[in-house]
């Protein structure tokens, strides 16, 4: 049974939509009451298992730490995939800034491992029409900003062979439109309002918007891929504020004859000041950005973490430090691979063992490797491998 | 100034929109009434005469007779012709039926004349996606329905070396929804609910549809023919019931840079029955298919057009035909081109001396040659003129 409540931020608690993530009086968000809100299943152990059986290779630090926490129909996903069926990866980006943060690279970081693992293709929507519409930005200034974010796409290693990066300004059309509107013919005004919160004043634009978002759900949108392969299921990471769009999606999808599309969802990514939701684009010292020196990282963590340890080392020694609000502890949940030392912190830190400066150097080591490894890689993407990314061409070795 | 009124239909006399055309209590359509609420102006015998001195050839038959009737900044379009500055054409049709009938060749008879006297370029779009969402038709029998449609229209003799035809299926993305994207950023969801009179329950496919049908008004949807040329003018033949479209263009072009479409609208081609509005689709003797044969036509003229005959031959010799409701004179006056024979039909049908059967003997002759003609016409049509009026390809000679 897919449940489909609507949603209204006057009479919730919390709101997490694509737009919007706050919880009920700035405190934690209750994911527990997401997942029974929106209806999707939790991501439980006995899928890490299965994952790492039928991939043999360790599960991703997101997978075994539950960082990927939610999904709906992974299940149909595997069982395929154990009868040797294969899939494919959809994932996106709204192009509404130049650098990215760290919480931005997770769906990618993850989507790689995905690709990796199962050996699939995977296509990438850039959603630049969206960005221009709700941000007010440029058609050039969204497409310019859709190519900057491809470059720190590409510079997550997805492996070109099975990898297509597509800009809606750019692909919109074909296949992909004759979608769009039979995505629209199913759902009304009344259900979008429902979904998404739309009100009479906004711009028709957000109204003809979902299903651009939608649609590459279905693999006969991507001809030059799929074609012949109308019966591909679709696999698609994403964080759970965009899991509106894809309710409404596998609500329409056997009305039109396709597959539901299946989602594995993440947590959101702390802002440096504490866990009450995303990070908020208008405050640089909220987040880590990719483009962040060495020096800036270390600024940050030091002067905006906010952290469970103690006030004064006396104390700290004495009751440990809250690990449940500290951010460089969820940090390094998302990011220290070393299970063992991860443990080890945890339980000196928590213990008063070790105190918060010395779990934030940890941190600032951490993050300082991935942001100049991000850097370096970055840095090699040419402007002739973000055209070959995005080039509508199809990928004979998909599969391999 | 532009006036914008909102339609509810409720509270109106008489129902003019893209969908609904209905006068008030099964009355006639009070077209003095629609110019002043619509706020477009009349097209008065000093643009006949002025058309007539600029193209150097006598003004058609459908603007003397002031079946086109009404237009938004005709004069403007004139004014910048008069300096040498040319401007474009665009027409269309929502491919809805196989069959097209005398009131829906009309904008096309009309078109064809404008782009032979101006030496004007001419896009057609063929709104397949609209009618696939509004009738619900498959993608594919839209398509079908646009391409057999193409037919009718490239046999009304359009000059393939001006004239650029195309289905938005095919033809949607890009700069063309660059344009959609800018245009639907301008248009509040209630402005289309005060314009169209959607419901929330209507699906959005609907309230997405305005920009695709405004933007063929600015030159920069179709790069291949007007790529630097920004500022040509953009000139409407179409049904006054199109009218909310352009309203909706017309506000929304000035925001994003570009002109305002000019238009120049016509009455609605009367039912066989009686002028009460346009003519039924679902009643196939309500009109003249150009898939009629000689004998259809006989009969559906004998059978069923009104007239405003009296009931006897004595009675109509003392008073003569009512020609204000004579459905073969309505006929007569769009489509028999020798003035000095309507009026002198005009004046003795009116009179009294001539009969309503020899009016519509002389009807069944005049519509027949214009539906034998157009069927030669149209038997000539191959798949590979189609396919080359849909070709995407830049035109050289389209101002010579």
């Amino acid at each position: 049974m897919e449940k489909v409540e609507d949603q209204n931020p006057q009479q919730e608690d919390q709101v997490v939509n694509p737009w919007e993530v706050s919880a009920k009086d700035g405190g934690k968000i209750d994911y527990d009451k997401l997942i029974d809100k929106f209806g999707c299943q939790r991501l439980d152990q006995s899928f890490v298992d299965r994952v790492q059986r039928l991939t043999s290779r360790p599960p991703h630090v997101f997978l075994r730490r539950g960082v990927f926490f939610a999904h709906r129909d992974f299940n149909d996903i595997l069982d395929a995939y154990e009868r040797g069926q294969k899939f494919y990866l959809y994932t996106g980006r709204g192009p509404s800034s130049e650098a990215l943060h760290l919480g931005h690279l997770i769906p990618f970081m993850f989507t790689k491992y995905l690709q990796d693992a199962f050996k699939v293709p995977l296509v990438i929507q850039l959603t630049d029409d969206e960005k221009c519409m709700w941000k007010n930005l440029s058609v050039e200034e969204s497409q310019r900003l859709a190519r900057e974010n491809a470059k720190d796409i590409i510079a997550c290693g997805f492996d070109i062979s099975k990898t297509f990066i597509f800009s809606d300004f750019d692909y919109v059309g074909g296949a992909f439109y004759k979608n769009m509107v039979k995505v629209a013919k199913c759902v009304t005004y009344n259900k979008v309002v429902g979904i998404f919160g739309f009100t009479g004043e906004d711009h028709i634009g957000k109204v003809s918007f979902p299903p651009v978002q939608a649609v590459p759900s279905f693999p006969s949108s991507f001809p030059h891929l799929f074609s012949g392969k109308d019966d591909l299921r679709c696999l698609i990471p994403c964080a759970i504020d965009q899991d509106p769009y894809f309710r409404m999606t596998r609500d329409v999808a056997p009305r039109i004859g396709y597959h539901k599309p299946a989602l594995i969802e993440s947590l959101f990514f702390p802002a440096l000041q504490g866990e009450t939701g995303k990070m908020s684009a208008s405050d640089p010292n909220s987040a880590i950005y990719v483009t962040d020196s060495a020096k800036d990282i270390k600024y940050k963590v030091n002067k905006h973490a906010f952290t469970g340890g103690q006030e004064t080392i006396e104390k700290h020694r004495q009751y440990g430090a809250n690990l449940e609000v500290d951010i460089p502890i969820k940090y390094l949940n998302f990011f220290l691979e070393d299970d063992a030392e991860l443990e080890h912190i945890k339980k000196e830190y928590g213990a008063g063992r070790m105190l918060t400066g010395e779990v934030k150097k940890r941190l600032i080591e951490v993050l300082t490797e991935i942001v100049e490894r991000h850097r370096r890689a970055r840095a090699a993407v040419t402007d002739e491998m973000v055209d070959a990314f995005m080039a509508v061409r199809p990928l004979p070795n998909m599969f391999d």
